[in-house]
């Protein structure tokens, strides 16, 4: 039974990662460090917490002793302890964003602070296991991916790989707030957030930079996305609409096949009808869809993104770095309704 | 045309009084204040607001010269300006509830401050004008009700001028979150809010002292309310579902008939079936449905929180307390979805 | 491993089952059945089953050969073929209401039709398990309660076992949307629902006689409930606001101790604080906190009311009457958002 | 005053009429016309309409002597009453889209149906005021736009008439639910709406060749549209997401000002910020921004669906027919919240 601690454990990233490990049955959490709730237990935090209420939550990962880290935090925050952490022989599966770009200067202009463990940023693998799951099986480092880029990489991949991704791709992204973290926002409040459909992150959101840098290690270098996130008044769940530019006629039948044949092998990514987001709820899927419009393939991505797009991935993760069963904790069920 | 000047303009209740107000034929905003957005004008802090964009928002009400102030602010806010507004002759619409209590004492009981305006809180009038609208029409200083209490109030008076109410009176209310007002909170959060009911007030909602202070001037002294709000994922509107004890058998078309007649002239009270809140959207409706069950007659009553519970109802006040037609301006469509 | 089958497969509680008990150690699902999806695989009804989508729907449930027969449809379909299924050798669970009524009287007085199956009718149990787990054990035909009865009976059982529910009960039920069905109808047309609070089911819901049996069963048969169920805008959960008469002054932690004694010994029932929805979704549980509101203790308990309060309780029954422990296939955790 | 008929009435498009008319200082409804729903009175359909509510539902509009008639009904319905009503003068506005396409042919190959009153398709004006004006003015007949259409072309057609619309475009709309219309469907059953963003109407949506036919009108006959419709859990409202091609570098200022300079002098079109739903909720007004990402400017247009998507427009194309000032009745606010 390996040991994890989880860091962030009072968000809502670090609250899912106590309730899908709770089921794990390899991985068992004995530390959890939250600097907001330092000294209450998991339980205060999240009543709904079963197994694991009892733990006390730390004021930092000073001194734990574990297998696996996961970080489920903001950006920053990863950074000051990684080192420390990977030291003491530590693996880490890093939920924020500090060390998925490629270089600290891409980092800096992107995040508006210096990337401050150079050193270890470049041993960091994309864990985006479809993608680059060998890559993550000898990693002691792993960034997992954000939601969106989650979302769109699943979508695009195949056509990159097929050289049928022609430029530009439009990704139309639709989340829900609990994206947008455990903090009470104005973007979030509900009063604004219920009756509208809010675009943001004009001219670049974060995840694009992201999502570029994946798709050069996919070899399609030159491939501009344009990403438009928007807030839908749902909790959670993401649906991505990519209109990839036209190359060739429309085909859906050779699309959906290219499709199935890319992820057949994939235990958690289905390929089939227009998705709906309880299917993926709580889960590790990401569904994807490819639909004709006019002569135009448009491709739909749906995850949770507080499964797929984060805490179940970086546990598909943990396993992978582990050398456990990729699936194990995470056949839980998604929901019909 | 009477001069108004809106405090608390960046709020809810601010902004639906600035838009309600830019349809009225004889009252005109010519001041706003919003201690926070102050210097920046109604447009830039309400987008939706045509008519008012221009105004510039002031930090406080000093030397403002109108015919009538509205005040929609916190607790404790009222009280240390209202003497001079009155002093210069400025009528007085007071949204928040610094003058529903009947005593300083209760005042203090319920809001943990002392009150500071003493002298003035006697002559307050509590502006329910289906009730007590002859108090209105001569008042300087008039309580505008809170939202539920409106509510309450509206659908219990019957029975309590019938002799027909015996406690206690059970007020389960549900409540949009708007009510929470404008500044983000955990419970208006939308990952929050979105997917739960939430009971909150518990052992005393501060709008239960003013449903009880309500009917002791109705003479029903001795009616023990138990009341409780939840918060549910809507914006708008509050239904309350009132259980009075039974006196003496089921028989609802006499019940609706009582309330049919209690208002029968008042332009703003629908009677009828089940209501929808759609319907009083916008507007400074409330409607109210008497329902048997059992042999127990439940009434339900309807409203737009910011609307009849706040803003419209305030403008209602000031409509009797300048002399004006009582509907003047509040004639806007509700929604059938 | 015992084998199931599943009546009404294509429903909502019916699709539940099959998601739950694709988790299940001990049950396994090797039949199921759907008038109206005959032909179609499980598969294709609900796409995020997994392990039995290739499950083909049968018509009826003519010659299956199962341990036990889940019976997820409405008023009047388990009467024509629970008799059969018995004599088969067939344990049955019916979660319609076909044998929750204790006579065929009141069942012909609150569903319009006579009960077409006297014989059978007395010796089914009603299922909650808390209550009358030990008849359970032993029974063949279980009635398993409709959602309001087993949030609202949880809630209150302990008061009546106690000896303190004096009436009468004033249950306000808040349901979400998908207790309606899976059929489009008027209410829970999303234009319709979305925006308001619909409370419904005047002058008696069918559950009311429902509580009034299992009341009796309890020894509390003079105890009247008013009962008024309400749709909010959510898809699943219910959250019963219970008001008991007062009975001697309030006195919240000694009905707190009263509650966390009588189910100290309940793996499903949780005691504590104001509930959140998301905490029992696709779950078992059921949440129960009771709060003081001026001198009335006032109970919230708070279920999925396709999981407590539908399938999963169903399978709770089917683990006692097949002797399993009863909590097998139910332990998946609910949500924090 | 001018005689209005509402044809369709108990619809959401024909609710909305009548609402809006209600407060419409130079058409009065005088007829209502209700197939299914024939010999109830609007008050009965719509409780929140107020001053039309003893008005008899007709089962149809035979003989009716009126001014304008509204058909808010849905497709094949407006051709077998169109010729009559011109017949006897009556101006038509028809919210349905028998007359929005240009030819018979093309009406036949969307719609599948024959068109079945050809003499009269040509003259029909397709009722876009803002650009199309001039032609409204004169016209017997208008073909009222569908909501996407409106939305997309009022945020396309500067760019368009600047020659800065290189294809294809990508539009990708959200809308609420009531744009599916008041008959229960699954699409719109809450259980099923409530919880996800559902893609629809791939290969190709009906609104997509009415959105070419009005460029084609606008000369930009050759700019494929690339338009996929989204149901999000919403009820009123319509947000497009439209991404034109990059045409010689990002320049949101430059773009800006082509809006606003083109835009000046219509009332009902507003240039801006990100806009919210709330705003346009229950007016005639498209709010509309132009946003730059990466090196694309994105334009976000935002409309109530019922509002100048449909009812509201309607009105304004009557005003513009009947001689009326263009904004007469069509000045209700919209919302902050």
């Amino acid at each position: 039974m390996a040991k994890a601690a989880v860091l962030g454990a009072s968000g809502y990233l670090g609250g899912e990662l106590i309730r899908l490990l709770s089921y794990h049955p390899d991985i068992d959490v004995t530390e959890a460090v939250s600097r907001s709730q330092a000294g209450k237990t998991v339980g205060e935090v999240s009543p709904s917490a079963e197994q694991y209420s009892d733990i006390v939550l730390r004021a930092n990962s000073d001194g734990i002793d574990v297998d696996v880290a996961f970080l489920a935090q903001g950006a920053g925050e990863a950074m000051p302890v990684v080192p420390s952490l990977l030291e003491r022989g530590i693996r880490v599966v890093d939920l924020g964003p500090d060390y998925r770009l490629p270089s600290a200067e891409e980092y800096a202009r992107v995040y508006g602070r210096p990337h401050i463990d150079v050193e270890h940023l470049p041993e960091a693998v994309y864990g985006l296991p479809e993608l680059f799951g060998d890559q993550v099986k000898g990693a002691r480092l792993v960034a997992n991916p954000g939601c969106y880029p989650t979302a769109t990489l699943l979508a695009i991949a195949p056509l990159a790989a097929a050289g049928e991704l022609h430029g530009p791709v439009v990704v139309d992204a639709k989340s829900g707030t609990s994206g947008t973290g455990a903090l009470p926002s104005a973007s979030a409040h509900h009063p604004e957030a219920a009756l509208t459909v809010l675009p943001y992150g004009m001219p670049e959101h974060r995840h694009g930079p992201e999502m570029a840098a994946a798709l050069g290690r996919l070899g399609a270098h030159h491939v501009p996305i344009v990403f438009v996130p928007h807030v839908v008044p749902l909790v959670r769940g993401i649906l991505c609409s990519i209109y990839a530019a036209p190359g060739g006629g429309a085909d859906a039948a050779r699309w959906t096949a290219l499709y199935q044949h890319r992820y057949e092998a994939s235990p958690f990514v289905r390929v089939g009808g227009v998705p709906r987001l309880p299917w993926a709820q709580g889960t590790n899927r990401c569904y994807i869809s490819v639909q004709p419009v006019g002569n135009v393939p448009v491709v739909f991505s749906a995850l949770d993104n507080l499964g797929k797009g984060g805490a179940a991935q970086a546990i598909q993760n943990a396993n992978l770095m582990l050398g456990l069963d990729e699936t194990a904790g995470l056949s839980l069920p998604g929901f019909g309704v």
